[in-house]
């Protein structure tokens, strides 16, 4: 059900010809209200696409009518065109609601450069034939026309007390930085206004979305929106709504991990005693981010030498020569030196879990991330993406 | 010749089993002056193997009659044990030379966190062998005993009226950071002082060893060391003498980036009309760090999208949509929008051309790196190092 679990919402997915293997790529969701509030966050790269562009402007008042998603091109670096694809999107989507073109967000993802007339006619077509065929249980299709390399889709609900969080994700990767571009929608039917729903929103993305880096790459076209219809009648306490959020932003993001691109291992780095939780993120994503260390899990080698290495290179406060690091479980070094020996280390699961105590505070942060791969190399260059 | 080839240098190779292939695996220079000057730079990674601890305070009073390096063993992270190694290298060396323990260099690569009682006893002995074989032309054993997995040694030497400089340098990577560690020793007979040699091979490095971003992965061991004797008795003019640094230090550079581990392509970034040197160096260091685009590139796809998401990421000036992109000499990308298709770019050389105008100023600086390839994940995943 996805996005459509909530009540006061409708969407559809269609295929419209800008995938070459024919599969859906036109992604609508529509909120019905009584509520249209919304909020987003969008990628921190300055190369930011079209749609990107747009819906950074269409968000400002946190009113949103729908969201108009395409797979099979990023609209990005197209130039004065692609920004007016995204625009005449938007009209279109506008005027067969009955709603303003401003209040209608645009994503979209594929590869940059790319969208010519062809491209706009078909995410137009695809905008029309999305709306037709709007229904309350179309979140699955939605979900399934977001796709580019994701080898499926990823759905998450949580209910509460009759109100409830349905969700979208697609990509192998992180809101900023991004492995591909990372597209969510969530949608809830509790009662927010707009100022709760972007706060929830933040915080949520904030420590999980954010918080996973599969390598390092980010995305121009990355966006998460929070779509709110109120339709439960239910406006819950900010903090249980807010847990509710993190929960389904917790759930995607562990979904896109596990189906990163040509990933063997899904890697959870905890970074524990750290003076603050910024050091802690610094440490966490100075390992995910190195190429060494995520190869040596890849040949399942505990090579934790590439973990205090990757950690040098950080401001974060700490002595190299206290740190402790536990691979699976495993104490592989103590205070800068070696602890049990590598033998005693199982890294043939696909989970990892790496534990960084920097000894210094009571600080902690957790990043997700990935082993680097002959397949993710395979994938990242036998075609352009 | 490599190291000795200037005068006054003598220098040996020799195996005593640290390599498990039997290969020579420790390096001996020493400088029979007259002079005894040395300078040398280090990784700037926190987490300091203890050679680097040792030589970081040998070189602190200018003066170096010995250099001892050995592979088949990084003596990183292996407590107050590994330090205690490298102080009695430095002690038996200077014992043996007649000379004072803290005018000697000690330098190791290979496996972090490993440094037993017989690496310590192979090392030791290793040193007197070496110094019981120095040699007027040692240069070339020396230079086959610092390698690791470098496929060929690495040595240059450029001779001026009357004096002259040799290099030679081990490693797939960089100063800092690095792939694998560089380690890097440069002699000259020309006469300079402690600072005017400090001063110049800061400046040579900075614009070499420092541009070269093999995979954006900072060593615990990185060194590079200039050693000067003065035999010739000639004191060139500093600026000449710079540019002669510079140039073995650009040549030893380009051999790293064409030996880097498994790379398929040497790709030179060159970043034009930027604001300032640092913001083209940034600009193109974080192009040298994407793994999409390095990928794209092993895949020979002339991907220039993930040059611009590369770059947005930075702090630079410059307006994305106001940059131009060139590969292998064709304009693919101007103002940010496609240029000639990318079928018209030939990438199957492994000299790969990348140029970057940020169309803000006339501040230019050249980034070395290499692609992302099956090889290099399985060489940094199927053994450690």
């Amino acid at each position: 059900m996805s996005v459509t679990a909530p009540a006061g919402f409708e969407a559809a997915g269609v295929a419209v010809g800008l995938k070459s293997t024919g599969k859906p790529d036109v992604a609508v969701v529509v909120n019905r209200g009584p509520l249209k509030v919304g909020a987003a966050v969008f990628t921190s790269n300055r190369a930011k696409a079209n749609p990107i562009l747009w819906s950074e402007q269409a968000i400002t008042d946190g009113v949103v009518e729908a969201i108009v998603l395409n797979s099979g091109g990023a609209n990005c670096f197209t130039g004065a065109f692609g920004f007016q694809t995204t625009h005449q999107t938007a009209e279109k989507a506008a005027e067969l609601l009955g709603v303003s073109a401003g209040d209608v967000l645009i994503c979209s993802t594929g590869l940059i450069g790319t969208g010519d007339d062809a491209f706009r006619a078909k995410v137009l077509a695809g905008t029309e034939q999305g709306i037709a065929e709007l229904s309350a249980d179309g979140g699955e299709a939605a979900s399934l026309a977001i796709m580019t390399t994701d080898s499926r889709p990823k759905r998450s609900v949580v209910a509460r007390d009759g109100w409830s969080l349905g969700g979208m994700a697609k990509g192998a990767g992180m809101l900023a930085p991004g492995l591909a571009t990372m597209l969510v929608v969530i949608t809830t039917d509790a009662v927010l206004d707009a100022a709760q729903a972007d706060a929830a929103l933040r915080s949520a993305t904030g420590r999980t979305f954010d918080r996973l880096d599969s390598d390092g790459c980010m995305s121009t076209n990355d966006q998460v929106t929070l779509l709110v219809s109120g339709a439960s009648g239910i406006a819950p306490d900010p903090d249980e709504f807010a847990a509710a959020l993190a929960e389904v932003s917790a759930d995607l993001a562990k979904q896109l991990q596990g189906d990163a691109e040509g990933a063997s291992h899904d890697i959870t780095i905890e970074v524990r005693g750290a003076a603050s939780e910024e050091d802690a993120v610094e440490v966490g994503r100075a390992v995910a981010r190195n190429n060494l260390f995520k190869a040596a899990i890849f040949g399942n080698d505990p090579n934790w030498g590439r973990v205090l290495a990757a950690i040098g290179t950080t401001a974060a406060a700490f002595d190299p020569y206290d740190v402790d690091v536990w691979m699976n479980g495993v104490r592989v070094c103590t205070k800068g030196g070696p602890d049990a020996p590598r033998e005693a280390v199982d890294l043939t699961p696909r989970a990892t879990d790496l534990v960084i105590d920097l000894n210094v505070g009571d600080q902690t942060a957790t990043i997700l991330t990935n082993d680097l791969t002959h397949e993710y190399v395979h994938e990242n260059s036998a075609y352009s993406s």
